[in-house]
């Protein structure tokens, strides 16, 4: 069910920006007249989207009723990862009131891996954490068409290009449901519960196995036209270097990401130039980015210089788009950015040396603090907008 | 003057967008009472905004009052360069009705170039292309704070950094003024009435002197947090290389822009590398960036060696910022783009081979067909956007 017009709509917004209201409030801010705000709401209260709260002290020493979103809202979020699947519960605040996980590998193709969504969604109701279902957020690891619900050319996903992902959940669960790629609504939570609410322009930067970006510029994602916005992992680094997966060369992510990172961490283990790496790989085929941490705590020099070096290249790419779309903030996020400040210390400082004075003048770059949840709370906040009508422009 | 509420900014919206319309259905679309809409129709024509306008058949046969746009609404665009200042009157429907133009030198300041202004506007309205003036869009060569209607630290514009031109200008005219960027208007006037009337998302990149870009994501124009985005003159290319004016070395635009083929062209003049160019430069100090062409035309190979190298530098940083935006058309305009399609070629060609597949799969790569006229156009509709409440997304 979704609001039936746009007064309903514009009543929703407000009440989930601001809070409880009372009616007259509410009727001045949206210059209706009171009958047809009483009108509004008694729809929006039989539709169950509001409900009557405590009363407030009205000016004229009267007591007029509050409204306020009902706290049974429920909305779902999905985020399916290269591995891992995470399914989360948010009322009507955004609030997580359950969540779960499982192991995944996304190459299992879309039926088995939906159909175990839905079985998570089942338990999740069984267990009482969905008095009712009001939308589901669905976030995936590739290039999404947003209006037509499904992946377009995913390069990780076998199996998964144009198959009806809206379609097929929407069928198990009768409700309203959105696809999106798993970046941007990582950056959707990050707008909504992190450390970017209180800014309209930033970027989220995902260092995973590859890397990738979120876009927000006015509140809003930006998706570009076919849905590929921050696919920054190909930007070209150097005309020559390793090559990529995608078969070009010298591109961000060949140079710099957790594949790569686990590609050089292994080469210098073998070779037997960084000690502390060498002795990580013992009794093992391959390193990863989080073994490089390890071996950078420890004191391991190697170590240390592909940190560096990383946050240098990530943050030569970075300096070019910030002189681009000036952001306000930039969020780093996903696995690999475990790696912490020494990382952030240096893509702050090709950042400052090589973007504009004006666009690094106030431009933090921080760590995120959402981790794992940035997914399940953008993918369901972003159906939560969808479902009241929210512009989620304050 | 604008309008009084959301239902009169929606009637404008409307209006603008899918012309004369009869009352009934405007009050259908919007979800007004038939006395409601009158009501707010009656008050848009007392305004000015509307007209009534020819008889609509309406389907039980009665004939019913259609409303427009007021014929006689006029929007002023100001569009101040480094060395001209245009001024240009639009209408309703933002059609130029009247335009001038004089030659300037932004050094000399904001108060005698807005001085300027303010007589050619004066001019145009004792021509009688002024029977009203409802606002007035400007638009400047350097970063904008949007908000405040001032630049901010502009490298090519001394004595212009927060100065309050919006202030200064509604002083003189007592109407609504808003100042941007002039790239950032190019694009606006690209999106109404250029080539990227089609789509909502794309890159206006102005090659003059230098290079800048006006982003348009979703029908709006993106500014970034404090006005600079789109600056991609400074984007970097090489660590090495030229330096720029900015004080780095290896930017885009010490690279390729007006003044670098200026400045290389000039080069191979004095070192006698290209006859072609040595010719044109005979009793003068400098050649320019219409020198090159003038060249490459009569068949030079120095002079197609300077623009084709400078297209593949250039699509280098566009094949970056189309991964990150993934936009469904680039224009290119400003002065330098006279040098057209081998210069495009060269574009196209650095694109394709560097951007993702699906970013470029249908990315049209085009020459603005507006000439000098973007920018007045740009600026006019901004301001005509901002006065009638109009949302510029369709």
């Amino acid at each position: 069910m979704q609001p039936e017009n746009a007064h309903q709509a514009r009543v929703l917004t407000s009440l989930r920006r601001d809070g409880p209201q009372a009616a007259v409030e509410l009727a001045a801010q949206l210059s209706l007249s009171r009958s047809k705000i009483g009108q509004e709401l008694a729809r929006l209260e039989e539709m169950g989207f509001v409900e009557r709260a405590g009363k407030a002290e009205s000016r004229g020493g009267r007591r007029s009723g509050l409204v306020q979103l009902s706290g049974r809202l429920r909305f779902v979020g999905v985020d399916i990862g290269a591995t891992s699947l995470d399914v989360g519960v948010i009322d009507g605040r955004l609030d997580i009131v359950a969540q779960t996980s499982e192991v995944i590998d996304i190459e299992a193709g879309p039926e088995p891996i939906l159909g175990r969504a839905v079985e998570m969604i089942g338990k999740l109701r069984a267990g009482g954490h969905l008095p009712r279902l009001d939308g589901i957020g669905v976030g995936v690891p590739g290039p999404v068409s947003f209006r037509d619900g499904y992946t377009v050319s995913p390069p990780i996903m076998p199996g998964w290009d144009r198959f009806p992902v809206r379609e097929h959940v929407m069928q198990q669960f009768d409700c309203p449901v959105l696809v999106d790629n798993d970046v941007n609504l990582m950056a959707v939570g990050e707008m909504y519960s992190g450390l970017a609410q209180s800014v309209a322009d930033f970027l989220f930067v995902k260092i995973g196995t590859g890397i990738g970006c979120g876009i927000i510029t006015g509140h809003r994602v930006l998706r570009g036209s076919n849905g590929s916005a921050g696919d920054i992992g190909h930007i070209a680094l150097h005309d020559t270097g390793p090559v990529c997966r995608c078969g070009r060369t010298g591109c961000l992510e060949a140079c710099f990401s957790g594949a790569a990172l686990s590609r050089d961490a292994t080469a210098l283990a073998r070779g037997g130039e960084s000690p502390g790496l060498r002795d990580l790989l013992v009794g093992r085929q391959v390193l990863t980015a989080e073994d490089v941490g390890v071996a950078m705590r420890a004191g391991d020099p190697q170590a240390l210089g592909l940190v560096r070096d990383g946050g240098r290249r990530l943050g030569r790419v970075l300096s070019g788009l910030v002189n681009f779309c000036n952001p306000a903030m930039i969020v780093v996020g996903g696995g690999v950015s475990k790696l912490g400040h020494v990382l952030l210390a240096e893509v702050r400082s090709e950042l400052y040396r090589r973007s504009t004075p004006l666009a690094t003048s106030s431009l933090p770059i921080v760590l995120s603090e959402l981790g794992d949840n940035a997914g399940i709370l953008g993918a369901a906040a972003m159906i939560s907008d969808h479902v009241l009508g929210v512009s989620p422009e304050s």
